[in-house]
C-alpha cells in the first residue's frame, strides 16, 4: 500500500465494490449486458462505474475492478480507456441532485420493471423487503426515453426524489443508495417485492398490507446489510 | 464410539440431521440466508440450532453438523461460538407449548408466504402433499414483525395451536413436527401445494378438492418418510 | 450375446427402454422420486418396472437396467430383490385391458395434473403436442387414491378407456402407449400442452383452436418419433 | 485463405454466422430439436441452413459450421449429406418474396407462440424490445400446418409481408432480417416483448404503451447489435 495515497486506496476499494456489484447483479439474474453500477468518490466529482456493453467489453459478471472507468460530473471520460454507458446521466444527475446518494445501481430487472409499466402499486406484503424498499416506495419517470443527455438525467432525477427506487417507464429502474452494497441489496429487493406483488395481482385477491406502524417496528428490528451483501458476494463463488 | 455417552451420541446425530434438513431446504430452494431449522434435545432444555447469518457464517447448503449451535429454552447461547437467530425464540416457545414438537422449521419460502399473504386457502388437491400437510391445515400468525422475544414467540406459537404448520403474515412459515425429517419434508410438500393453489387462483377456475374421506383412506396408504427424505439427501449430491 | 434366447435379448433391450424412460422424465422435469415407466415383455405376462423408491432405490436419474425388476400381472415380484412400486396396479391393469399397449407412464407431472384438478380442458392449441396428444384427448380417473390394488387398477383402466394418457384426479398421469419411446414422448408432450393451456386460462383469453381436420392433416407430416427419442436421449449426457 | 475464392470465404463465414444463431437460439432456451436457422448466400440462390434433426444429427448446441448443409430455393439439397428440414420451404420462399431478406430464424419459442394462439397484441411496453421488433409487429399466418411445400411457404410468406416477424398459428415463428445476427436478436427481443405481454394478460391491468413518437426516437438511440450479438456469443462458452 506504500505510495497509494489514502484518496487512491479508497477510489481502489471502490472499483472492487462496483465491480462485485455488478457480478452480484448479474449473477441473481437482474442483468444481462444491459445496466450498470456505480460509486461517487467521496468528496470529488469522480464517479467509478461499469464501462458501455461492447464487442470487447464481456458481460458483467466477468468484470473486476480493473475494468472499471471513472468519469466526472459531466459525463466525460477521465480515467480508462473503454467508453463509458451511453445511460451514464442516470448516475451523474443522481450524484448532482442528492448528495446523500454516494452509489446506482441501473438495471432492467423484469418484475419490477413489468409492474411500474402496468401501473401496479409496490405494495409493502413481505416484511424484509418492505423495509429494505422503504415501504415499497418507487415513483415513476414518465418517459421511456435512454438516458443519453444531461437534461433527461436532470429530468429523471427529479421523479426520483428524494427515494432510494424509481422506475423508468418501459425501460427499467434506479436503485440509489448511501453505498454500493445497499444500491445492490435495495435492488434485489425491489425484485422480491416486485415478483410477489405480481403474482399477487395475477390471482385478483386482496393482500394483507404492511401497515406504517409496522413498517415503523421492523426497521428497527431488520438487521443491517453486512450479512445480506456477505451472502451475495459468496454466491459468486470467489472472494470479494 | 468410546467415551461418548448415549446423550452425546444422541446429540451429535441430531446436530447433522439439522444440519442436512438446512442443506436440504436450501438446495430444494425453500431458503436462502434467511430462515433456519432446530431440533429439541430429548429429555433435556437444549435446542439445537443453525448459527444466525453473518459475514462469516456461510450459506445454509454449506454449513456442516460441527457448524451448529445449542441454546437453551430462553434462547440464551449454551454451546458454539456463532450467534444463534435473532428469532430463535419461533423455535424455542413452540417448544415449551408442544412437548410433542421435536423439531422445527422456518423459511420465508415464496408461495406458501404469498398464498398466505393474499388469505388464499390451501386446498387439499395434491394427494401426497395433502396428506404431508394434514389436509392443507396452516392458521396464520397475524403479525408482520420479527420474533425477536420470548412475548412474541409465545404468541405466535398460540396461532400454531396443533397444528404443523403456521404462516407467519408477510414473512414466512413455520413448520413443526416430530423430527427433523418430517418438519423438513412437511416444508417441501407445503410449497408444493401453495405453489399448486396460487396457479389456480390464477385461472379463476374452481378445483376438485380432496375429500375428507379421501384424505382419511390416504392417511393409511402414502407412504412414510424414510424414501422421501432419502431422495433429498441424495440430491444434496454427498454423503448424510 | 452367446448363450442368449432372443427372449432374453428382447427382454434385455426393454429393461434398457424402461430405464432410459425414467431417466428421460427425470431429467425432463417430470418426475422425482415418484412416478414409474414398465413395459410388458411381448408374448408373456411379464412386465419390466422400475422398483418403488426407498432408502436405498436411488432417483431415477441414477437407474440403469439392472436396477429394473420383474412383475406378473398380478403385481408380483418375479425377477430382482428391490420391491415393485406400490402402484404397480396402474400398469398391471391396464396391461390386462389394453392388448395394443406395451409400455406405461405414470408420473406427478405438475401441468398436467394441475389442469386435470381445475378440470381445464387440454385444448389441441400447439401443433406438435396436438398431434403426439391425439388431439388433446386425457380422461379423468375421478379417485384421488393410491392405486394399491387390482380393483382400484381395474376402475382407473375404464377410464382410461380406448385413450393414450388419462389423469388420475389430483395424484399425476398415465400415458399408455406401443412401446416405451412413445409413452414417455407423449408425457413430455402432454406437459407442454398442459402448460400451454394454463397460462391461456391465467389470462382469460379465448385461444385459435387447431381443428379436426387440421389435426388429420398435421398427423400426416408430423415426423415420427425416432428423432425425438434421440434428441431426449442426448440431454441424458450418455449413450443409451 | 489461399485458394480460397471470395464467395467461399463468404460462404465460409455465413455457415460458422448460422451455426452460431443456431447455437445461441438454443442457450437461450428458445429452441430445442425442433426450429432452424439459415442465411441466404450474397448473389446466389444458395441457402445455408441447419439440418433436418434427426437419429444422427445432433441438438442444435453442438452444430458446428461444418454441420450446416447448402439448398438450393427449391428446397433440394444441393452440399452435404444430412437432409435439409422439412419445413426448409419457410425459409426458400421467404428469400424468394424479399430479396432484403437475408437469413431467417424458425422457432417454437413459448412466449411468442402462445401470445399468437391467443390473439394478444405484442404491446411495445419495454423499450429495447420495442425497437428491436420494430413496436411489436407480428402478423399471424393463420394456419397450423407444417410448412413442407412450396405452395405453403408462399402463402406463409404472404402474411409475413415486408415485416421481420411473423406468428405461425399454433406452430412457432418467424424472424426475418438482413443477417443472421439480426434474424437471431431479434428473435430474442421478442420473446422478451412476448412475455411481458403475457406477464400483463396475466393480471388484467392496462399498461402505458409506448408511443409511436418515443418509439420513432428510440430507433435513433437504441445501440446497435454489434454488443448484443457479442453478449449472446460469449454465452455460449466458447469462442466463435
Amino acid at each position: 500500500m506504500s505510495g497509494q495515497s489514502g484518496g487512491e486506496a479508497a477510489e481502489a476499494e471502490l472499483r472492487q465494490l462496483v465491480a462485485t456489484g455488478g457480478q452480484i447483479l448479474y449473477q441473481q439474474g437482474l442483468t444481462d449486458y444491459l445496466g450498470h453500477c456505480s460509486a461517487r468518490v467521496p468528496g470529488t466529482d469522480r464517479v467509478v462505474i461499469k464501462p458501455k456493453h461492447s464487442k470487447t467489453v464481456r458481460s458483467p459478471g466477468e468484470l473486476g475492478s480493473a475494468d472499471m472507468v471513472v468519469i466526472d460530473l459531466d459525463g466525460n471520460l477521465v480515467e480508462g480507456t473503454d467508453a463509458p454507458p451511453a445511460e451514464r446521466f442516470i448516475h451523474t444527475e443522481i450524484y448532482r441532485s442528492r448528495p446523500d446518494v454516494q452509489a446506482v445501481v441501473h438495471t432492467h430487472q423484469r418484475a419490477a420493471t413489468l409492474l411500474g409499466v402496468m401501473g401496479g402499486d409496490l405494495l409493502p406484503v413481505l416484511h424484509v423487503p418492505a423495509v429494505l424498499t422503504d415501504g415499497g416506495t418507487m415513483p415513476t419517470w414518465p418517459c421511456p426515453l435512454l438516458v443519453t443527455s444531461r437534461e433527461l438525467g436532470k429530468d429523471m432525477a427529479a421523479s426520483l426524489g428524494a427515494a432510494g427506487l424509481c422506475h423508468l417507464q418501459g425501460h427499467g429502474i434506479v436503485s440509489a443508495a448511501a453505498d454500493v452494497r445497499g444500491a445492490t441489496v435495495t435492488a434485489i429487493a425491489l425484485e422480491q417485492l416486485a415478483e410477489a406483488n405480481l403474482t399477487i395481482l395475477q390471482t385478483g385477491l386482496k393482500p394483507r398490507v404492511i401497515t406504517a406502524a409496522e413498517l415503523e417496528e421492523l426497521r428497527g428490528t431488520v438487521a443491517a446489510i453486512d450479512g445480506r451483501w456477505a451472502y451475495y458476494v459468496q454466491q459468486l463463488g470467489g472472494a470479494a
